[in-house]
């Protein structure tokens, strides 16, 4: 299923940018005014192969939650019982992602990829049945209603500093529930799909998995995360070097960096990056996890870039790093580092109105206006 | 007129903002993790005067229309016709701001406060239903039917290298049309005004009241508008020194200052963001127009930057200028530079999110998520 949907992932159609760089030239406004906007358009032009590219509606994210063994080396203030008590939240309505996703008209599924602790079984936040792992449905992309998918590989991972994260066999299957969300998601009609992430401690891996992608130094890829202090800080960037000199962890063989230093929600979104890719849909990245795991699929799949958009700049210092070595530039920068989906969801309107001004706005000549 | 607005502008409500910081802290998510928009949502609170703010709904957009006598300077390439062939445009539904206001839900109301040349009489591009002056009715904020009012003060301004553009009068009158226009719009039920305007030529007036009211060198504050060519430029940043030059514009008389070098729209979107503060209603900022006429709005009663938003940071220098003196940060910054009111309109929905926020997520204590 991994060969397949990397085969399948094909470089940018270079017609339909032409088609969309020439249509910018004759919309009434100055050539250039739109920015960022204009070059946006014209990627979206080439991914989807033909210009104007559809409007990147209706909108999906999918939340990927898992747990870390690397928790229990004190790299992060959180219990880690939160992941699953988010999960609780996410299917209740009550984080920011889901007043995020409301405003946009967004779904939100929430796919649990290696939680350690119970989910939430109290009725009135878990309606038994939205855990049924909901097959082609329109209601799969019902804004309304946040849907839980049990796809669990391990109750958390290993501790990175001891022994490898994940087996190669459980990070593929990780990867292969990613591409499958995407297929699902892409198959209920979703025009674009939004990556999200729960996982307490899990920027420790994500600032291993960005460093081994990139070759920059841990002091560069390590961030606070959800808020440590001076010395937990330190800690964390010597586990991350340390995880490093112990894995050695390979860029050519980005399932074995997964596995070696990942988490499963890091290898989910990686094969839904892959997934989206394949099916010529864009997928726009959250924060910091969402990058690492960009990474890791650009390794699988380069061409698979074409499909990325960058949400936002998250204020964790390796997002910075990896959005460097991926070539993007992200589309909001607010000093975001949630997580959930958030960022992306913010930075949604801003790629639809991107691709909307090659479907609405008039020429110059249909609309009788001079032209200097 | 407008001694009653300015009177009526007081300052924030510390204790709405305490409100809405203690709120934050108890919400699902890291303290400080949703970075500037916690930020914005207190600022927001603290205007209201009351946590949480009311969502900033319906919003309205106000593009006001007029030309300027220093276009025969030859600063712009495009013909001065442009500005009156846009209003068709505008009001035909088929320019930017159109399209992003459809997709934002925002209404679009044109106001020609001095548009040179003879609007566009094409039945089939205006209908002259919509020329009639709206008054209050529901119909205002409809977000499908953009609306034309005429209110011109002259048509287009002199040429401000050989004399005031305006006279004290013309400029006042321009100012209180746009308090009547944001009055107009909140009494409809506004809920956020965006600015945006139409001239050509009229970054050379901007660039002028910026370097006015902030002291900093042409050179800083003028940049190439539209798009004109590198002698163009040059004699542009000329004729913007020669206007300081001539008419030493004092920054504590505002009046005096729009009246010697600004534009009518300038001076509108200076009346609406007075209009806007005084109602305790936030004012969402497009881009070097509007910030040049926000330093006119803070040099009349500094209380009002209370009500301002920055939308984005135009690609024009002396909005950057412009924004570090009225001490505020963008939102979106992708380097577009085309007005209308686009900016904003790409950052209505972060503004948005971020008072949805404090309505809608769960608490720790409410959700059953433990904190660190």
């Amino acid at each position: 299923m991994l060969e397949t949907t990397i085969a399948a992932i094909r470089a940018a159609d270079e017609a339909a940018m032409a088609a969309a760089r020439e249509l910018h030239g004759r919309l009434t406004k100055p050539a250039g005014s739109l920015g960022a906007l204009e070059e946006l358009s014209v990627r979206l032009a080439g991914l989807a192969g033909v210009c104007p590219p559809p409007l990147p509606e209706p909108a999906a994210v999918a939340i990927f939650a898992g747990d870390h063994g690397v928790h229990a080396q004190g790299v992060s203030p959180w219990p880690q019982e939160v992941t699953a008590q988010m999960i609780g939240n996410f299917l209740a309505g009550g984080a920011v992602v889901n007043a995020f996703a409301r405003q946009a008209g967004a779904s939100v599924t929430v796919v649990d990829v290696g939680v350690a602790t119970p989910l939430p079984t109290d009725p009135a936040v878990l309606d038994p049945a939205v855990l049924d792992p909901a097959v082609l449905d329109p209601a799969v992309l019902d804004p309304a209603v946040p849907r839980l998918v049990v796809a669990s590989v391990r109750q958390g991972t290993r501790d990175l500093t001891v022994t490898a994260a994940l087996t190669r066999d459980e990070a593929l299957a990780a990867v292969q529930t990613g591409i499958r969300i995407a297929d699902e998601l892409i198959d209920a009609g979703a025009g674009i799909l939004l990556t999200g992430d729960m996982g307490i401690g899990n920027t420790t891996p994500a600032a291993v998995l960005i460093a081994a992608f990139t070759g920059a130094d841990p002091l560069d890829t390590t961030g606070r995360g959800t808020g440590v202090d001076d010395p937990t800080y330190a800690h964390k960037v010597a586990v991350v070097r340390a995880a490093l000199a112990r894995h050695t962890p390979d860029p050519a063989d980005p399932l074995g960096v997964l596995a070696a230093v990942g988490g499963l929600e890091h290898a989910a979104l990686a094969g839904l990056i892959l997934g989206a890719a394949a099916r010529r849909t864009p997928v726009l990245l959250d924060g910091v996890i969402a990058v690492s795991a960009a990474l890791a699929a650009a390794a699988f799949a380069p061409a698979a870039v074409d499909a990325m958009v960058a949400g936002h700049r998250s204020a964790e210092p390796g997002a910075t790093v990896a959005l460097r070595h991926l070539g993007l530039d992200p589309l909001i920068d607010l000093g975001l580092r949630l997580g959930e989906g958030t960022g992306a969801l913010l930075a949604l309107p801003v790629v639809t109105g991107a691709v909307r001004v090659l479907h609405e706005v008039a020429t110059f000549d249909s609309a009788g206006v001079a032209e200097k």
